[in-house]
């Protein structure tokens, strides 16, 4: 399937393109069309005739829910006129598209149970579960200022790490992909309000790809106690267009059952709390595309509504822009592995290219290729990132 | 020594205040009065007549560290004329102060080898160093959404912890401060960059204290193995005026020694690299204080310019308004513990108010003042928060 087909008339997500003889400015994505939304001329409120004259999604996305609906609606009847397309819509080579949000906050948390599994026996031998992960999803606090629009370079990071019996400083050794998706909060709260997790939509703007880079060596020297920090904030890609949960509704599910009941700010009322959305990560070696993964969001143990519960029952306010992500989305088979450190056991296990070149983690010039898509015309494209070399110290 | 002698002449921080007439503004103090810098009329560039204009100090500290310190120069001479001050100064109780930045990303460091020590044995009953402690300064991302300006009430948070062989729900039962400093980014960087540590200065716009409120028992459920997050989020205060380092270059000392030879990048040129800054800690029950931490900053083992360098030696970008902060400044003596985890042995070991309270953790309507002072007419004020009882779930 083309990415082209992600884009139909029942998904219309948001984005910001320019181009040579236009700034930034909100658009959609309609096939391999980029319309802005402005040239639609639509009759909208003035708050949102204003929002989509910014550089950025994050005045859209803190406009109420029930306008953004009706905006969503006005789009798709004007799209619908095949000639308002030919005459407004751009190929999508001819535009630029960027990092659709300022961003605050960015919380990545770790809602698959396999990926805690997994990466726990490739990193100390057997699988254990983290002592708080059946209760809560647990998390870190991310880098906002390092997350790019996807097609960003990635450089291989300096750091130190455990070389041997000694401790090594230099380009990481073992540098990874994490397949995540993230949600972008909408409506802000302020500090000391909760959300609970059956209003958590109310403040959900949409859902994007993400890749959160990380490198094994400098996380695993530096983890102990406080997480991980310089192993993760060289780089994390987004994608470029924020599907909007509108969108996603058709593709509703429920997500796993608990295994121990959830506490009350925990307990959703929506069955059908999670999404169907099919994931896939391809490494990218000389120009030829490995699939080294395939994943269900909706797997996941925690869902996004979960996340947004989890990030305000302390009372921690969230700002529009803010980004909450899943962490590695990960299934119980082989090909199911949403990173390397599971599918190379930690680097032990090496694995072959499509076209039989030698890997355990990625190498310089490689490249990460990550989709998802929902069903029916309504996907995320793809979100992509390449290595460059480390830059000499 | 009352808080006004902090702000001499030699001071001149920079913060943002409002009035009843007048809305936020970049202002100085100096003694008891706030001067809102543009009723100068300094003549100064574009750049920083449009930086004085702003509601946040954020213009004002991405400008060339030359131009800042001819401003200083300007302010200091205007100021010199009293009745300059005569005329434009406000009585500080009838301004209003704000958080001086928006904040972009927030690292907490773990700079204070005696708090690695103290907090491990408080927790897991031996003095242990994290491994990668000694070779860099350890740290996790702070939540920037939750950092508020002295005064704020702090509400206590609800969470999940353990209790007994249980997991329990419901308000924190440990709720601790951690006498901390943070340097706040002045000029950015861009994602790939990384600033030597003998450059490091020219991205520091100032400093400020901060108290990092901890929960100590959500936390410790938390955080294995992704770090502290929950137990964090729910509020960080800050100071209210930026002390710029042009200030603090007099009170400049040497940090100590390194037990162990650190990598290039954390190799300083600058001998007295380190800031002779003397920290207090109060808690305040009924209105009365009780003095619970004196400490140094110079005592760190890492210095704000270690924490410029660890945080971009990977290529992480930093921006202008991002904090930078030491995590809790401890030292040897049983009235240096910069926090409560430490003080109190885990909560095992109480203690008595200056009105003879029982204490371990801290009470609803307790507060925490924490000040600091270089000397000379130089100091940070206050930092002053209070707790307010949690919020019915």
């Amino acid at each position: 399937m083309s990415f082209s087909e992600h884009f139909s008339i029942d998904n219309i997500p948001y984005g910001i393109a320019s181009n040579d003889s236009r700034p930034k400015g909100v658009a959609t994505r309609l096939g391999d069309s980029v319309v802005f939304l402005k040239d639609l001329g639509l009759e909208v409120s003035n708050q949102l005739q204003s929002a989509l004259d910014q550089p950025t999604l994050n005045e859209l996305a803190a406009v109420d829910k029930t306008e953004l609906q009706s905006l969503r609606k006005s789009i798709q009847t004007a799209l619908s006129d095949r000639s308002v397309l030919s005459k407004h819509g751009n190929p999508i080579k001819d535009v630029q598209l960027h990092l659709p949000l300022q961003i605050g906050g960015f919380t990545d948390f770790s809602c698959s149970k396999e990926h805690l599994l997994n990466a726990s026996e490739a990193v100390m031998g057997q699988k254990s579960m983290p002592p708080a992960a059946p209760y809560l999803p647990i998390g870190y606090g991310g880098r906002p200022s390092s997350i790019v629009i996807s097609g960003t370079k990635i450089t291989r990071p300096y750091g130190q790490y455990r070389d041997g019996d000694k401790v090594g400083f230099g380009p990481s050794r073992a540098l990874d992909y994490e397949l995540e998706m993230a949600c972008i909060i909408g409506k802000a709260t302020l500090l000391g309000d909760r959300v609970s997790v059956s209003d958590a939509d109310e403040h959900i703007f949409g859902l994007v790809l993400l890749n959160d880079w990380s490198s094994r060596d400098i996380q695993g020297f530096e983890m102990n106690p406080l997480g991980p920090m310089n192993g993760k904030s060289f780089g994390t890609t987004m994608s470029p267009w924020v599907v909007t949960l509108e969108a996603l509704e058709p593709f509703a599910t429920q997500p796993p059952v608990k295994d121990i009941p959830a506490q009350p700010y925990l307990l959703d009322k929506k069955e059908k709390s999670s999404y169907n959305i099919a994931l896939k990560a391809e490494v990218l070696a000389d120009g030829q595309a490995t699939t080294v993964c395939q994943a269900q969001l909706s797997w996941m143990y925690w869902t996004f509504r979960d996340l947004v519960a989890q990030q305000t029952i302390n009372g921690c306010n969230i700002n529009t822009g803010d980004v909450l992500a899943t962490g590695t989305v990960s299934g119980a088979g082989d090909d199911e592995h949403g990173c390397l450190l599971e599918m190379t056991k930690g680097g032990k296990v090496g694995w072959k290219t499509s076209d039989g070149q030698d890997r355990t983690y990625l190498q310089d010039g490689d490249g990460v290729r990550m989709s998802g898509y929902a069903g029916d015309g309504v996907g995320f494209g793809e979100c992509v990132g390449f290595i460059e070399p480390a830059r000499a110290f």
